[in-house]
């Protein structure tokens, strides 16, 4: 429509200049500019090879590690090369766990089997074991409370194994893994308060193979015990020898380590806005990954998605009002210490205002839509607005807008008024890589990972266009 | 609430009996009825081994073959083992064309690269070619109007190449290949009316792989001329080398042959309905496949998931007020054989009356809702009571419910006054599989394809309960 109505002005002749705006309100223009950026980013998007190259050439990168320093180093150098007005980078002092080499967890001797390697990875923060291991026998419960009820008389000495699954009822995978990861964020610690020599968790994912998925616990001032996850299967095995063999006693060895704090860094890249230049809308993903397998969902997508959302502005020649920003969080994984710094800068410039962030941290697979969170007095107002546009995103897959919660990253900006949007992809499949060595560029599709950054961009220009 | 509901009744003494139909309009059932549907079909269902057996223990079964015959037997067995009331075969009569063992396509003698073999496969009904194949010059099109304005001057004694590329800027999949698969559905019929020697096509995909994509093309009365497709890939090569040699020659080999026609059958099986058992609402997909691959997503994943709707009744003890009744169809590959032979069994025996029938045959990724069919004086009614359903689908993920086309095998019960829906799932990788080797059990996810059929079951279950 837009494009038609300008041919007829020039018509009329070139000295006829009309102001954009008059035009800013037309629902047409919506429509057709949203299809665009579908269409531009299907066909000409640069963020499937972004991904390949965050994979394949740089993997796996907890915060501090060399490969972080690498991603920050490409995506800096590649968001320079689209044309960001700026690129700099926030330094954040981070934490540097090291896995180290050795992850065994070993049945030691059943009646039924004898002795069995079990499938394990450490989880982030775990502490190291002696040389040769640590032998007991095996406690498991179902929940933090079923364990904080057994006391220190029940645990002491013992491997805790926190072993309820996800819960396969919820259609929705994210609610699942909400209402089960508390085991593994929280139980190391309650354990090793309780007296409990080493923690074992059933890993967080509905598949039914035997990899084992990682992922962060918390000791705070504690010492930290050996922490590590079981693969689907070996929880079962482990379980079911149980139920005969209460006394069964596992070997677990541990190299972890923790080395001197690093500095990291998050990456930022702004399209200065043309109007209102000191409204900024926040695009990102966290560029830190566990250190098995890629990264490639969690959350190279969510990287490349809000790159490409900069990306498409400049192809499509789309000059904003206010200024959008892409950030790449520095180590989500290890304590969101990335979006902690940048809220922190957030708060000391207040003529920047964050009108909105949107953060894609869920996987790069076909988007639903997104979830909004707001502080209570804006909500209303910010959620009548935003369903507004929802007919301009329905017509690609993304009918889901719903209040409820954002990401990590970008939660501490909701203190400033800012109102949040996360991505919400398809989440079947996520929960099968989360964490865990399978979590690589192949497990990526490249039209579903064009349509979340499209989504992106969608919602961005729409933000940028009617503000909040 | 139902349970709760019905547990004060207890208290107060179970001679209390209340028919059920008084409850049958509250919407805290139906909620809790979906809710029920999903949770039992993500933990309890069968139809993940059913669609492994199809696949590993039958694989690729084109009407007519054994391996067709095998299926018929199997899915016959287990829709009696759990529990249908009746289960029957319907005989229907199909064309049996084999495929042969020989599919090559060869640049014979390219300035630039000398000789090649590109990736190809035949098209159902292919003709075959002489023993050393068929050596010839390419002429390039990108439809068939522009084959049509060649006319046979331009085509007589060539191998016609169709080339137009499916449209990669289509959000939905389904929508692009609907506007590129004339050229291979028509493409060589016209190509042969105008004389060529053999035609060739752009296999229906998007992914930039060169995996052959096979599928039907139609003849007629006409003697068929090879007819294969050619993988993404070599699509490519071959255009790109056309621009500067427009005289390169391709040599084409098939042995493709017709056997006789044979009898193939309709699988169906019923769970009579308690009131209205002469209302009947079909639930199915199609029981054929094509010889490459193993018909994952088409339609072995249909297949499973309408028997899993009969299953779940049962596990659930729903007992449906209408007949539900579990229709697999022969030979929709090569010609929509079975349901057509389907839709004049119902013809016939007008004291059923065919109130809805919903078929899966788009795959078995996360469903994204129902398209539907009827009768235009009908439309409005339908449309608007279905709507009313969408409150319950949605948490679900099931948020699309639009009028539109439905699917093959039913689509002749329209006539009848038949409400047809069609499943819609996640559309994105239907294509990289569809009528490829590459169709496979391990290309299927087993919570999508249960989330099919607990969206089928939920459809069925509201249909049931308030009518059409």
């Amino acid at each position: 429509m837009k494009k038609t109505f300008w041919g007829l002005l020039m018509v009329y002749g070139a000295s006829l200049l009309i102001p954009s705006e008059i035009f800013a309100q037309r629902d047409e223009d919506d429509a057709e500019q949203v299809s665009a950026i579908f269409s531009n980013t299907l066909t000409q998007s640069s963020c499937y090879e972004w991904l390949r190259f965050l994979c394949k050439n740089i993997g796996g990168r907890v915060g501090g590690s060399p490969q972080y320093n690498a991603a920050v180093a490409y995506t800096t150098q590649m968001l320079d090369s689209i044309g960001a007005d700026t690129v700099w980078t926030q330094a954040v002092r981070v934490p540097y766990w090291q896995r180290g080499n050795i992850a065994n967890v070993r049945i030691v001797q059943s009646q039924k089997i004898g002795t069995q390697q079990l499938s394990a990875i450490a989880l982030g923060f775990s502490g190291a074991t002696p040389r040769l291991g640590i032998t007991a026998e095996v406690v498991e419960v179902k929940s933090l409370a079923e364990l904080e009820k057994l006391g220190s008389a029940g645990v002491k000495g013992k491997i805790v194994f926190f072993n309820r699954p996800m819960d396969a009822t919820k259609a929705n995978t994210s609610h699942a893994y909400a209402a089960a990861v508390d085991q593994r964020s929280l139980g190391a610690k309650l354990a090793a308060e309780l007296g409990a020599v080493a923690s074992l968790v059933r890993s967080m994912t509905l598949k039914r193979d035997d990899v084992p998925h990682s992922g962060v616990t918390r000791f705070e001032n504690q010492k930290p015990i050996p922490a590590l996850a079981l693969g689907y299967q070996s929880a079962d095995l482990l379980a079911d020898l149980l139920k005969d063999e209460p006394n069964l006693k596992l070997n677990v060895q541990t190299d972890c380590s923790v080395a001197p704090d690093q500095t990291a860094y998050n990456v930022i890249a702004d399209l200065r806005g043309s109007q209102y230049p000191n409204e900024i809308i926040v695009v990102g993903g966290h560029l830190d990954a566990w250190d098995v397998g890629e990264g490639a969902h969690d959350d190279s997508a969510g990287c490349v998605q809000a790159m490409e959302v900069l990306h498409l502005f400049k192809r499509l020649g789309i000059r904003p009002k206010r200024t959008i920003r892409v950030v790449l969080y520095a180590n989500e994984e290890n304590g969101i210490f990335g979006g902690t710094a940048y809220a922190e800068y957030a708060k000391k410039h207040p003529t920047e205002k964050h009108i909105a962030a949107i953060e894609s941290d869920a996987g790069g697979h076909t988007p639903r839509g997104f979830s909004m969170d707001v502080l209570p007095n804006a909500q209303k107002a910010a959620f009548q607005k935003a369903q507004k546009w929802r007919e301009w995103l329905t017509p690609y897959g993304l009918y889901d807008l719903q209040t409820g919660s954002s990401a990590a990253d970008i939660q501490k900006l909701r203190d400033l008024g800012t109102v949040l949007f996360a991505l919400r992809p398809d989440s079947q499949r996520y929960f099968d890589y989360h964490h865990s060595a399978n979590d690589i560029f192949e497990n990526v599709h490249k039209r579903e990972l064009e349509l979340g950054a499209a989504g992106m961009a969608a919602l961005t220009f729409l933000i940028d266009k009617y503000g909040f």
